[in-house]
């Protein structure tokens, strides 16, 4: 095992400090990274303050993973030292399972192993995120960067990057269609970047008339307020996908209407109970709500292979490691724009 | 116009009654039609006590009617003097637009004219529906009744069967699936006839375990008594499609756990804001909750083959039009196996 400096929590009611974890020595399939950079994820700071009853101390987050191999296993073949490599929110599953043969780890039936907080199969102890100064991941685990990509830029990618692509790529957003994108900040403002890309009429629907400029930028070819009554009668039954990226409770039916018939709308922030769903705006229109968990391990190389293209990164806001506590506060207020992403160099 | 004999209220505090109603005459394209049966949907009851809001009266009622051809226009081809057909809950939309290019009546853009309560694009007024000696539709709103089949029983197909049979089809439901039907009433007793005829694996998910003997003749493999945690524990992340076919506001969450990945769950019944939906429980797995509206013609067509190819109808208890009162309050108590159907002898 190896002691190396990380930030994390010893309980749901403190700030993150130093502190210092073990990582497991290097085995025959595994990638040892040096860490570069960590984007700061809202689930981060669930799962720091325990919002979701199952965190265990000391806590570690971090799964927006970007850095530098330095070694690997004996039995390792895709990378070697000096790749600029990803690590997102998972780092292991049972590889055997139907989920996993149909490259969807993140519904593995033996439940796939975060990349913090979950249960590591080699030393039977916790898991440590990327709020630290070095990670192992076994190889199936790892994805590769893209080259021309700011590798500062692409941390955000490897959880609200795969977040947002995969349903659009899952519902095959395409050329000609129509497609919104509800709430903009960390996985709308890369929902929108994608659909655009992806070549739909990409559509900003939010609640502040303040964030029109913005989503124009990142892509949108038109913004609609959905507090505005006309504007959301003028686009009834029109969309042809809608992806939600709302990260907690709110009402879902004014956007079931502008659903066209068949069409969905995903689900990809709020874990919670919504607000009381009407049944008859889905029989209208045999219309359709969708959730959908990140991405599996192949789609999010896809995703990075598809941002090396298009030269998609995200929008970001660099800090140190110690302005952690800070950068949450701003997060919960949703004041960053729009990604935070920590420079470990900060910590080394 | 024709005056002719009919049942229905003139305000939503008022039992049904007799009374005289006008049918339009015979134009090229039409078909009039010599009830004889005519089944009692739950929606009769709402719309004749206007608990949706919308109900003009006078009222009649029903859009199950099964009955003789008595007259054909010059211009119509596909049926004559003395065939058996059936109408449903719609006699006329405006054939033009995409919904109903793509045989999708129920969804025409410019609104599909209800077989009562609508109104009548030649006449200019209120649609009167089958709980009457005659009705007069147009050709392309008119089905074909298998010949070997109980025309008593194949009434309620009109519409119990239609909606449920176009979820289990518009989903492919085939054999080797495993398919629950959510409810048994008027819809799901159909929706067991026809998920088994399709060869799925066929599952009653009910509150009574009353129920389940009655599931079983009527062709489920199983029953799962959705009170009893363990067993619903059991068939967690199992089923390929739901069909839910219960009419009021209830609890979802426990359903969305028994489909398995990338499952769909479809509604039929409740038209209402359900209990609130955990957004989480559409994001594991990435599953789908959707709805269904009755079916278009031409697949109302396809499942009444399929009824005659498979010896499908309803189970039934004839009543006399005088009896239709008692009828609405016993269907209100779900005290009916499964529809009650209207002798239209008794009003002659």
């Amino acid at each position: 095992m190896n002691k190396i400096k990380a930030y994390g929590t010893e309980s749901h009611k403190d700030d993150l400090k130093e502190m210092t974890i073990e990582r497991r020595d290097v085995l025959e399939n595994d990638v040892k990274i040096d860490i570069l950079y960590c984007g700061v994820c809202h689930s981060d700071i669930h799962a720091a303050k325990n919002d979701w009853g199952n965190s265990k101390y000391p806590l570690v987050p971090g799964h927006e993973i970007v850095g530098k191999v330095v070694e690997v296993g004996s039995a390792v073949k895709d990378y070697k030292e000096g790749d600029i490599v990803g690590v997102g929110c998972m780092v292991d599953s049972c590889q055997e399972c139907q989920p996993c043969e149909n490259d969807l780890e993140q519904f593995c039936e033996k439940g796939m192993v975060g990349t913090y907080n979950g249960k590591n199969k080699h030393t039977g102890k916790q898991t440590f995120g990327g709020y630290s100064t070095t990670v192992t991941v076994r190889e199936e685990f790892v994805l590769k960067v893209p080259t021309n990509l700011d590798t500062k830029a692409v941390a955000p990618l490897l959880c609200a990057g795969i977040t947002t692509y995969s349903p659009l790529n899952h519902w095959n957003v395409k050329k000609g269609d129509k497609v919104g994108v509800v709430g903009l900040g960390g996985l709308g403002h890369m929902g929108i970047k994608f659909a655009h890309a992806m070549g739909a009429e990409t559509i900003m629907i939010t609640t502040s008339p303040d964030k029109a400029k913005d989503a124009k930028r990142l892509g949108a070819d038109d913004v609609i307020i959905s507090k505005n009554e006309d504007e959301m009668k003028k686009h009834k039954n029109s969309f042809d996908f809608i992806l939600n990226t709302v990260p907690v409770k709110h009402d879902i039916n004014p956007y079931l209407n502008l659903l066209k018939i068949d069409a969905t709308m995903c689900m990809v922030g709020a874990i919670e109970p919504l607000e009381p769903m009407n049944g008859g705006n889905l029989i209208m229109g045999r219309k359709r709500v969708a959730g959908s968990l990140i991405g599996g391990i192949k789609e999010t190389q896809e995703m990075l292979d598809f941002c090396g293209e298009h030269n998609i990164t995200s929008d970001i806001e660099m800090i140190d490691m110690q302005d952690i506590n800070t950068a949450f506060e701003r997060v919960t207020d949703s004041d960053v724009k729009y990604r935070f992403v920590i420079d470990m160099d900060s910590l080394k």
